[in-house]
């Protein structure tokens, strides 16, 4: 997936100077090499590079190649520190870097309700910033945020909100559902609302797709929460921040995927299942109701359980069980 | 369960014949035998056949008795169609068959929002082609769409979507709950919000029924999701299409009830439990917390488990685990 | 804990007086010694003593120590109504007792839609009763309830229902989700709204907490549903009435906290948890992903499966069904 978006779309940008941001990282700065007046204009992630933007890496990698000599490092790591030719800076705490950095950056809405030039348009609150087609159809009590984009003939119906997202054509979306809100990201050292880790990423929901009622779909955390063409979504579905799901997905009610995970084409997934943050689902995957998907999975894996396994050894781990025991 | 409704209070009827159905099935078309201006008013089910309909049958049952003579069936099945002696149509792709038709007989809120007629009242809006009695309290930001009812003393808090529904008297629904909106009906092979199997059936809550806060609860394909009366549910519940759940169940949260379950009387069912579809639960059954119920269960079982098993014996099976392993 | 909190500011109270509760009770009426105008003002329960307020006793306990002589005891158990020196009614069934005083004393929102003197704020219904700091931010197409406290620095944001809550310093509440409401109370062998025990507690939020999109937390019974500070809720989480929460506490998505638990601080649980009722959770304690709690957890445990056992354990017992049957 290459998708990209303009970050300032959606988000109110400040003014940031790398003079500003040895200011901020007061405590946790240690050296840095560039100008003072060089604009900082976005956050960067590994997979999408932006040009002025920062970049906050943790750990090690070796095939990290970052090409934009412009983009500026801020990590934890000594070694991607003194390794690098590029514009660095040290920090001892790069979570709390990057809430200072992106605090100052960008206006977000877990920080200030800012003002989206809302427009009460039939029964909803419309932001003037917002991009929505003609043949778009909205029902009542919605919110369309700033920057959000609406592609032809799709449905959004009541009290739906949709913040920070785009969506394609010809998709509906069913009522009460929250699309766009905050991913669930903080260091799990410092709680509490203070410490959010700002989420400024987007949704995108790709052409074709029906989400359920009563469902919520986290906006990534720098860069895309993405849900492919023609999935299906029941009710009551999580999905969490930068979770990729491809193409032709049909989930089931009460599924929640947790944040990071990707999955392929085709997959179908049962209802009340769960998926460990970061794994990998492949192709044409079938899981059933109830699992809790703990490992990768292959294409063409059918699985069940908790931890799920292959189905047919699920089942005769049930038949054995009742056979020693009672059923 | 003997109910039913009128269709065109809830759905916006275009006029349909037999040789607009020649039309629309042209690929699919192979006979038919009817009146070319014969005028096509409703769709039918099995449980529910209305006069001047359409009734899609895809598996051959011995016991299949249509008596109305002027329903029309479509059907992918050859045995059926040769041997009958209705007016039959065979088709190829009866899911294709059945979202044509229905596509073109119904405006429904898949496929284009329609003008409900709505009037702001108090905060929430109101269909006028709705009938709520006089006594009934509604909260903010409620919209209770075309052809609901509402009867006497009931409470709809805020935030609550109403549509495709019919509710009965001193009926409690909490804040944020979804009632009526899409099931999640679909050709397995054929993914999509295009491809969506038109939902035109309704919710029936009866009497004196509590719904708890943040619930969804779909309409019927074609006929009645049925909440019997004195039913208690909790929050973030999910009802699939065509469930039917009889008087006085009490169903605690987070619980899921798949399409076409049918639930007998007096049953109590725990927490995040979940119902294979198409399944039947006897009457005074209880069902512990996070169950996983995939079999019929006769009346008075208590069941627990994934596979649920009767829960003495999912008890024994837990201590002898526990004794032969570690605990 | 020891919060309180003047009811009267959320609840309209009607006027009672111990005659009056002679005629409520009038079947189930046995015995009293009081004067017939002494007023009653509000409920209690063995947590929050209130002046001139009714206790409901049902099981007798030796540490029972009731100081306050002006509160009239109301019970179903014959060794308490005897052993007794304070006002005490017998009854016989101390559920019906309990809706009937209570929906007499209390205008209450599963009762009818009292008046709560909403405005129009800015997109959302503000009742005039409720106390909002100037520096709030709320979103669109809330509501905010007769008595509802909001403190400095808050944020809520669209579509969100907050009754019956006091809402702490820079706390921040996501999308569409519902406080305040009611819990699931009822006697099991009487279902229906008509029989609901009338929840008039409220739901206590502290500072710093991140709510999630689409949460329910429901009010307590009588005495406070706590949410201690920096907890950090993900979406679509129920948490029950009466429930406690410690500061601290990391709750992953779709988990659910059933009634009374009481949770200690910096908890850590994993998504689509569940939680028997009144058991108590230590502090430190982790709590793997779709855990099944059902029983006390001392501090420090680390504990997953359902029944949740030592995660260790738990993971040796996997490896050894695996070793023996099929993986």
């Amino acid at each position: 997936m290459i998708l990209n978006f303009n970050r300032s779309d959606f988000l109110i940008k400040k003014i940031l100077k790398v003079k500003d941001i040895k200011k901020i990282l007061k405590k946790n700065f240690i050296n840095f090499k560039d100008l003072d007046n060089f604009e900082i204009n976005d956050i960067s992630s590994l997979y999408i590079l932006r040009e002025n933007s920062i970049i906050f890496i943790e750990y090690y990698d070796d095939y990290l190649k970052i090409e934009n000599s412009k983009i500026i490092i801020i990590t934890n790591n000594e070694k991607i520190f003194n390794s690098s030719e590029k514009n660095t800076f040290l920090v001892s705490d790069i979570s709390d870097a990057y809430n200072c950095i992106v605090n100052n950056l960008f206006a977000h809405d877990d920080h200030q309700i800012y003002n989206d030039n809302f427009e009460l348009i039939n029964g909803s609150y419309i932001s003037k910033q917002s991009n929505i087609h003609s043949s778009v159809s909205i029902g009542k009590n919605c919110i369309i945020g700033r920057g959000v984009q609406i592609k032809s003939d799709s449905i959004i119906k009541n009290n739906v909100v949709i913040k920070n997202s785009i969506i394609g054509s010809n998709v509906i979306i069913c009522d009460n559902s929250t699309i766009g809100s905050t991913g669930f990201g903080f260091d799990f050292n410092k709680r509490g609302a203070n410490y959010l880790n700002p989420q400024i990423g987007i949704v995108f929901i790709d052409n074709n797709c029906h989400i359920g009622s009563n469902c919520t779909i986290d906006r990534a955390k720098i860069d895309i929460t993405y849900i492919g063409k023609n999935c299906m979504l029941d009710n009551l579905i999580h999905i969490a921040h930068n979770v990729e799901i491809s193409d032709n997905a049909c989930i089931a009610a009460q599924t929640g995927i947790s944040g990071s995970v990707k999955i392929g084409k085709n997959v179908t997934i049962g209802g009340q299942s769960g998926f460990a943050g970061h794994i990998n689902i492949g192709d044409n995957v079938v899981i059933a109701a109830k699992s809790g998907v703990t490992k990768n999975l292959i294409d063409n894996s059918v699985v069940a359980g908790f931890p799920a396994i292959d189905i047919k050894n699920w089942k005769r781990n049930i038949i054995r069980e009742r056979k020693n025991g009672y059923k």
